[in-house]
């Protein structure tokens, strides 16, 4: 991809600053435009050592109003950067709608120079990369990626000419690039970076450098050009994504009676409580010493025993190390990204355990039955929720998920116990009432649901929930079988 | 304050669980009046090592809603945390409005671990604690401090009995406490630093905790009695904060003429801008070497040229350290937080530059005049803010303050010029002409604000701003000379 160009274009120093008043202007015209349509830009930008990176964002920037843009330098991962799954960190930048983020190097480069030694690392980021992209995309962002490319030849003449300059020297002695061998050591690798990400919906754009006016002409020149093909895509094409509509393929999956075979006695109960609360707290330990990160999510109707569940888990945990997360609709301010975005910020650190109660299976039970969110944004959300999860297990993190399943006679039975318990009133609104209203549209969720996001990997637990005991024991149980045995699978990897 | 107290209270299993059941009800039913009452609510809980800080954690938390709370455990400090200012992880976590922050040991175990062998940090990191608590409770927070107290014999029997729990065993190894010396070697900190940091508003609650079920009994009638108080007080003090706002004493300072004495011809302009702005560029590459941070911040009159001066600023700089922070007024989620939590959370790392175009003076200007925040409110803001950038500077960084001054008719041309200016229009709104129909107002709160927070160590900068060329030197050569002079002090010290 980067072979067959001539890396030194020109222009004159006049048209230059012609040029670029005039394209400033335009450009932050387009940064309105895009504001009031609430869209949000990234820009990646990628390039060799001493390419002119900074100067050519340096320009760009210059053109929009700074309430709207924001431009991180990505370099090294932080301490937490480094423990938490890749892609956590650009997640969290991802900009809110009317939004601009500025990567001065991404993803890409820290694929390359972090994996370098290690091909199959290197491939599966690199897989996460397209995953990211396509998300993101979907989900209305424009992206764009550009490569600023300069001759080796240019490289050298650069690195020397830094030699007499105290502060271009003191920057490049300081990039974790060791710009030295920066050229040859790397440009296999990122030539076919370049070839295998370059996707229709975001192609690279490679800017040749040589001559650094010409390559901030371009730069500007390729920004405004995409701005308004994407704008003008924006006014006519409401069959764009037809085709990913279909992919969307519901059958039918029964859930099952929710009454247990046999129901436990108070005194069994106490007894099995004690016996995987004891475990569990064990367990605690063992996650924390092996830096395993474990999930737990609640899922279930209206009443059927989350809130109960949890407190008998947590009873046995030590509180330093776990954190409920209880998920009611989004926010405003949650709502100006996508919607995985709250989730990876939400994502417990290696050791540590996170409960959620309810959680992102919401786009497609409640957003998806109350229309609160398009067919389309349901319909992608399956895959995009098991790309979701098979990163975060690809990481290292134990995911345990149930569904707290209970009937409809017996969810009656315990609204109107609430109803008319004053300690529990304040535990019912209108809200339940009504979802109950919908139970039929929400069991079809619900088995869509069970059906398409029970993986291998990470299955459904479905909890037979009509009887509390057998319901909290199941979910003690599971998790204390669940951890040991992923705990037995990485000594036994060690 | 530790000694004269019986450690080893008692109290039945059968009286336990019955008033625990009662006062879970009771602090659940007050968790959800404080909400409604908007009340954001802080607890602190220090105490020996085994002295069972989590245990009666998790079981305060019981009887909360988890949506209602976060419990932080406090150790080490990240890698980003131990560069940041002391205070700048807490006020990170503080809650916003109708929330509960618990912190699992706190700022306390910090200043003592962090502190034990300077006790010249140590008691500057004191006075912060008291600043810190302060500047919470004027602004209606709840703030509770707990010490959960055992005895030295009651400790040693628990680490002995940890020996043969393999759980509790590895939580006490990975403790940063070592608690083979815990008791002997902090007692006399601990012991003046719950006696010094015992205010009025916040008195430290010492919990006698040989038995664990007396200290959960006495931890959960405590923090019941104190909102039950606190709830009361809310309803009848108006008169509370009297005292306080006599300490406003307003007095004249008058603003200079806006016109400069000797005003800049183009090419005097250009080769000015160029010998400071390389000068600047240098200066960055110094300030990343020292890791220093540096903050601009640039307050004026709309129209005034802050966004002009700001351009010719960062065209000299390398994009990666630097960013632009406009701040403009507080949004709804961020309004539910004392107001200076935002700036905390925008200060540049060490080495990195922010440039904050309006800032926190926003408090005693636009929101004073504006009638935004009550006279209370604005009126300590003064001290709040003084202290506020003393502890930035004590942290290590420079700070620079601009006031961006033009005379009454200067605006009156400019707000023309951007009216009948197609490519300015944008730039001017209904906002602006009603703040200049208030001129008058505004001089006073001006002239109030340079008078009482130009310290000593961080005087306001008036910029004559008339003159568009003098302007901009003015703020260039301010920003080079204070930097050089800065770092050249921080040579001498090394």
């Amino acid at each position: 991809m980067l072979d067959e160009v001539n890396l030194n274009k020109k222009i004159s120093k006049k048209d230059y600053n012609e040029e670029l008043d005039v394209l400033k202007f335009r450009l932050g015209e387009l940064q309105r435009e895009l504001r009031n349509a609430k869209i949000p830009f990234i820009m990646v930008f990628e390039g060799w050592e001493a390419s002119g990176i900074s100067l050519i964002c340096n320009k760009v920037i210059r053109s929009f109003d700074p309430r709207g843009y924001v431009m991180y330098p990505i370099g090294k991962p932080g301490d937490l950067e480094a423990i938490m799954p890749f892609f956590w960190r650009f997640w969290e930048k991802i900009p809110p709608k009317s939004q601009i983020t500025i990567f001065d190097r991404s993803w890409y480069s820290r694929i390359i120079y972090e994996n370098i030694k290690n091909s199959r690392q290197c491939r599966k980021n690199l897989n996460y990369a397209e995953i990211f992209e396509r998300q993101l995309l979907d989900d209305g962002y424009l992206i764009l990626k550009f490569f600023i490319h300069i001759s080796k030849k240019e490289q050298k003449k650069r690195f020397k000419k830094s030699e007499t300059d105290p502060c271009l020297k003191y920057y490049l002695e300081n990039s974790d690039w060791n710009p030295k061998d920066d050229y040859d050591r790397y440009y296999p690798y990122i030539d076919d970076m370049l070839s295998e990400t370059s996707t229709e919906s975001a192609p690279w754009n490679i800017i040749e450098a040589d001559n650094t006016e010409y390559a901030v002409i371009k730069t500007y020149k390729t920004i405004i050009k995409e701005i308004e093909d994407f704008l003008c895509r924006q006014n006519t094409s409401d069959t764009f994504f037809a085709h990913i509509k279909n992919k969307y393929r519901p059958e039918k999956f029964t859930l099952p009676d929710a009454e247990p075979e046999n129901p436990l006695s108070k005194p069994e109960y106490l007894n099995l409580k004690d016996k995987y609360g004891e475990s569990i707290r064990n367990l605690q330990a063992e996650l924390y010493k092996n830096k395993i990160p474990l999930i737990v999510l609640y899922e279930g109707w209206d009443a059927a025993g989350k809130g109960g569940s949890i407190i008998r888990f947590t009873e046995y945990l030590n509180p330093r190390g776990y954190r409920i997360i209880p998920v009611s609709a989004p926010t405003e301010s949650e709502l100006q990204y996508n919607y995985l975005w709250r989730f990876y910020n939400h994502l417990p650190k290696p050791g540590k355990i996170r409960i959620f109660d309810r959680s992102w299976y919401g786009r497609v039970l409640v957003e998806r039955v109350e229309g609160l969110c398009s067919d389309y944004e349901w319909q992608r959300a399956y895959q995009e929720i098991n790309e979701f999860e098979s990163q975060i297990l690809d990481w290292g993190a134990i995911l345990i998920k149930f569904w707290m399943h209970i009937d409809k006679n017996e969810q009656l039975r315990r609204f109107e116990e609430r109803q008319y318990n004053p300690y529990k009133q304040w535990k019912i609104t209108e809200d339940d009432w009504r979802n109950r209203s919908k139970w039929d549209e929400y069991e079809s969720a619900i088995s869509d649901m069970i059906r398409i996001t029970s993986t291998e990997l990470c299955p459904w637990n479905i909890v037979l929930g009509n009887n509390k005991y057998n319901a909290r024991i199941q979910t003690l149980a599971t998790i204390s079988h669940e951890v040991s045995r992923r705990l037995l699978e990485n000594q036994n990897e060690n």
